[in-house]
């Protein structure tokens, strides 16, 4: 049954899907009693532990814009919350950022051990995509075919992957915000993209080449937003808050970022227009769009 | 072009299988000049580093069994292969089983470094979805569909990353047959069961039930099989023939092995009596079972 987002205010709309992406999640992992146990404990205390779920409501926002059920984006929401709870998983490894503490909880490494936390995101990754390629009522082999496409681009070597190459080779170095945004492009960008890309695989129809380019825009500057306002709160936020060890913990690795390139006011004067850029993207959408308009607000007037 | 297996000896198609898998690998692979340089090259580095090419081996020659042309198996042989080789990548890592050397060269994290391994792993994990993704003249996205899920399910955490997390847990303990038997079905047999499970998908028309039961036996046994002459070789092999840093390594980490269990001999004549199941399985074909008859004596007389 179609959702009305008419009749649904932000809080609603949003209460009801992050319960609902929980529970999808907690369905379509594997129960901690099948063996190997401790592996799939591990993956579901990575991916249910959790997090915001900016993804997955972007995922049922955005199909509301084209008029879908959230029964068929159910795996796409879940798939693409698996890819980004594996690349967690894998960037708090001690040879990657070396983060003792996620979400004020003991990363994966701390609260099982290495090895399982290089298995666990293994595992979530591949489990990305047999959620994606297993049968769904309502959904096409070729529509269904086309999402694990888009996701696998998106979370490859020229996607998500390569983007944390990119973060990694660049530590000490300035970047210029072109080679900035090209990295964070790819390291959180494509993903966010791909929040939107899912939605419009799963219409029927195939929407106009308008719909979907307004849709893709929106997506591309609040991507970038959300990382310039990772980027202030690093500098800024309260530790309590974003829940993370270290308050500058960018700055003190000498991570390139947008505060130390544009400075702090500038920064924050960037995510704005980021912000008005991406409402403007859904000029063409009444009410149906108000939940991702909300979901642009969100993210960049967040505090973690 | 249908190949012709009857014209062709195993030697030649072994060859020449082996050539070309080594050729779509090399095109499917991001080129090591696109961004990031140095991920691509890693991957590079570690896909087309040589081996033995055995799984896409099998997916070749049970394409044979099948009437299948080897255009129709590429992308599958090559997904398969990029699996194995993520998989190696991240095994030889220092916090799974910690190996410096692999095929007589430094392993990924040696010759690049850890974080560039863990991001390669995952690179050529995701990759492999997304050769399987992309659209192919000849195959219908339903069938594309189910290879990448066939592909999901053997390499998740219910098939090779699962036994890998067994394998790690059962380090220092003794494993009865029976548990030893399903570490390795998950760890190395699953794998070896989709280099079959691809081609029967590729076929155009469903092979009979069978057909696909009697490939699949075949595909059991010469897992188990291939696991079992591991297991010899370690005991036995020549540091030079296996590339091995050190003989009886196993032994030494006092990982659980058929040898151990069973005894040399005893091991050696469970490999032989694998190896008659696996050629009876293959009874219903004439010549055009030939070279999986001598992938499977190959798997078992293999000294390296």
């Amino acid at each position: 049954m179609p959702s009305a987002p008419a009749v649904e205010s932000f809080a609603e709309f949003r209460q009801r899907r992050v319960e609902r992406i929980e529970k999808v999640l907690d369905e379509l992992l594997p129960p901690a009693d099948i063996l190997p146990g401790r592996l799939h404990e591990a993956m579901r205390y990575s991916t249910l532990g959790g997090g915001k779920r900016v993804r997955p409501l972007l995922v049922y926002a955005g199909g509301q814009c084209l008029g879908l059920a959230d029964e068929l984006l159910d795996r796409a929401a879940a798939a693409l919350e698996m890819i980004h709870a594996y690349s967690l998983v894998h960037d708090d490894l001690p040879a990657m950022d070396n983060d003792d503490m996620r979400r004020g909880r003991p990363t994966c490494h701390k609260a099982f051990d290495e090895a399982t936390a290089i298995l666990v995101g293994d595992a979530l990754l591949t489990h990305a995509f047999q959620v994606l390629a297993e049968p769904v009522p309502g959904l096409a082999p070729a529509q269904q075919l086309a999402m694990a496409l888009d996701l696998a681009r998106a979370a490859g070597s020229r996607g998500m992957v390569g983007g944390q190459a990119i973060d990694l080779a660049a530590v000490g170095h300035e970047l210029a915000q072109p080679a900035l945004e090209q990295m964070h492009l790819q390291k959180t960008g494509m993903l966010i993209r791909c929040a939107l890309q899912l939605p419009l695989q799963a219409a029927a129809i195939a929407p106009d080449a308008s719909v979907a380019s307004a849709l893709l825009r929106y997506a591309d500057r609040i991507g970038l937003a959300f990382q310039v306002q990772d980027d202030i709160l690093d500098e800024i936020g309260d530790i309590r808050e974003t829940g993370k060890a270290r308050q500058g913990a960018d700055r003190s690795r000498q991570k390139p970022s947008f505060v130390s390139l544009l400075g702090l006011t500038e920064a924050q004067r960037y995510a704005q227009r980021l912000l008005e850029d991406a409402l403007d993207a859904l000029s063409p959408w009444g009410a149906e769009g108000d939940h991702l308009r909300a979901l642009a607000r969100l993210i960049v007037e967040r505090n973690r």
